[in-house]
């Protein structure tokens, strides 16, 4: 059970490694939707995305004898070069298990950063497969991108920064993929600011965490088809109990609206944000009559794109 | 001939219609280019580009009996916006005239400003043909988009700001067009930091300015071909007398450079900027060993692009 105190030893854990990332509003934007949004900018966070919160508390709440053998995980991009980073930071190597589908520009990322990489197919098995062989082989210390207790809380900074510069929200809006940054949002409002309302946002593609609310078990994602790639994983035994105790309510998206979320945000603020980080303002665009007026926080989760490789049409 | 108290009092004059935009900084470019670089982000402000400065400016300077048939202008998107912007905040009617291969994404925000826009061959000729027309039949102020002295004075508090946060520069960057900006940046520096160097970035396939400077007379910039779509204009005969004094020197860049430094600012600081405001990155890209372990502003001066038809190629 992650308590109070082990999101305010993250945060000063973490403090000296992260940004503390800034928080945009938008007067068109929020003339558009009728509401008034606050966008903590995790795309400007070291490694382009929150991930290094969580994988820096994770790699520094480690003892010299549980690093000794470096560590290891599986990730689609953001997770992988965030764990890298915090094993260069503490000096330990760093073993990833990466979808072979994954953009080329966070493969790059990965091994920019340094991390010995293996590949495998692009589904929960394969991941899991290609890892456990490594943790067999190398006995690194495995670090789960999101059903790890130190990753949750870590993730659950975010919250607590934005929720510092603005307390008075109505909601707080993050996207919803294996659970982790969810989750560790909900505990942090839950801890710290109980009567701001947690949403989840996902994409209907991917509604593996819509239809385990539903169904109060783990539906699994399976060979999800979304342009949100950061959120293509299922819940864990971790994130899922946090969930359905402290999350509201989780809203699904549509593709197109994902994408003119993403726009959106692109051509009015003029920030970089990846497919994943649209899918709150996607909700909000799909549900405006239930969003309007309220002031509405979002975790805008990471801003690692390819470039060459973007939804966008010629406007008109 | 402007002076130090007109950049004074431009400053007070627009301050309460403009942002004050950050001054970003970025590890990951100091690292590559081994230098130390500050970005004042005019993609960030009113219009998304430093354009309303000089237009706020301009018309908030006009007499009521000056400004009674509304003003008018030429201008391939950016001081189109801004001006209509900064005559609807003085509710007086924009008449504006742009070349119909401006980009449709700043036709739109001048139509969404509420212009009444005539469209012309994209030359200089032409644009001056409509606009003497339309300035013949309305009596409309023509408010130039650079060759005017109250336009000068505005583009100059970009500099200011920038300035006021970070004043231990050696070189300051701003690209050039018909030469606002760079002349309103170099009348800063002389008048308020004179040991700060100015430096103009041109497009090579642009280069008007750097020949002006070589010939010492205006050399008219014919049929450029360039991405940086905001750098088209010839110098006029106010900007290129301060230009020719106060500007240290004009680089040139390659188009692929200018992509090349576009990418690196959207890859690495998750904004967005115009392929113009790339351009002082991009002689810094072609000029490394001269600009190496130097403090360099560069004005960011738009994030104004459209989406659906960028230069990007997929990452490799």
């Amino acid at each position: 059970m992650i308590k109070k105190n082990d999101i305010l030893t993250a945060d000063a854990l973490i403090k000296n490694y992260i940004h503390r990332t800034p928080v945009l509003t938008n007067q068109s934007l929020n003339q558009i939707l009728q509401t008034k949004l606050f966008f903590k900018c995790e795309n400007f966070q070291k490694v382009g995305a929150f991930k290094i919160r969580g994988a820096t508390n994770a790699v520094f709440s480690l003892s010299q004898e549980e690093m000794k053998n470096g560590v290891a995980t599986h990730s689609s991009g953001n997770h992988a070069a965030a764990l890298t980073l915090a094993a260069k930071w503490r000096k330990i190597p760093a073993r990833v298990v990466m979808p072979k589908t994954s953009p080329q520009v966070k493969i790059n990322a990965v091994k920019n950063y340094g991390a010995d990489i293996t590949f495998c197919e692009p589904n929960q098995q394969a991941r899991e497969a290609a890892l456990d062989k490594i943790v067999r082989d190398t006995h690194a210390k495995f670090i789960h991108p999101y059903n790890n207790e130190k990753i949750i809380a870590g993730q659950s900074t975010a919250a607590l920064e934005l929720l510092q510069d603005h307390n008075d929200l109505d909601f707080l809006i993050a996207p919803v993929g294996g659970g982790g940054l969810i989750s560790g949002t909900a505990l942090t409002c839950h801890y710290f600011f109980p009567k701001i309302k947690v949403i989840g946002a996902e994409p209907k593609r991917a509604d593996d965490a819509y239809r385990s609310m539903q169904e109060n078990r783990i539906v699994p994602s399976e060979n999800p088809q979304t342009i949100a790639d950061g959120l293509l994983t299922s819940l864990g035994n971790l994130t899922f109990p946090i969930i359905k105790e402290k999350v509201a309510r989780i809203f699904t998206a549509e593709e197109a609206s994902i994408i003119q979320a993403m726009r959106y945000v692109w051509e009015r603020m003029k920030i970089i944000i990846e497919p994943s980080s649209a899918v709150p303002l996607a909700i909000i665009l799909e549900n405006k009559k239930f969003f309007q007026n309220k002031k509405i926080g979002i975790i805008i989760s990471g801003g690692n794109v390819e470039l060459g490789n973007l939804p966008f049409e010629i406007s008109k």
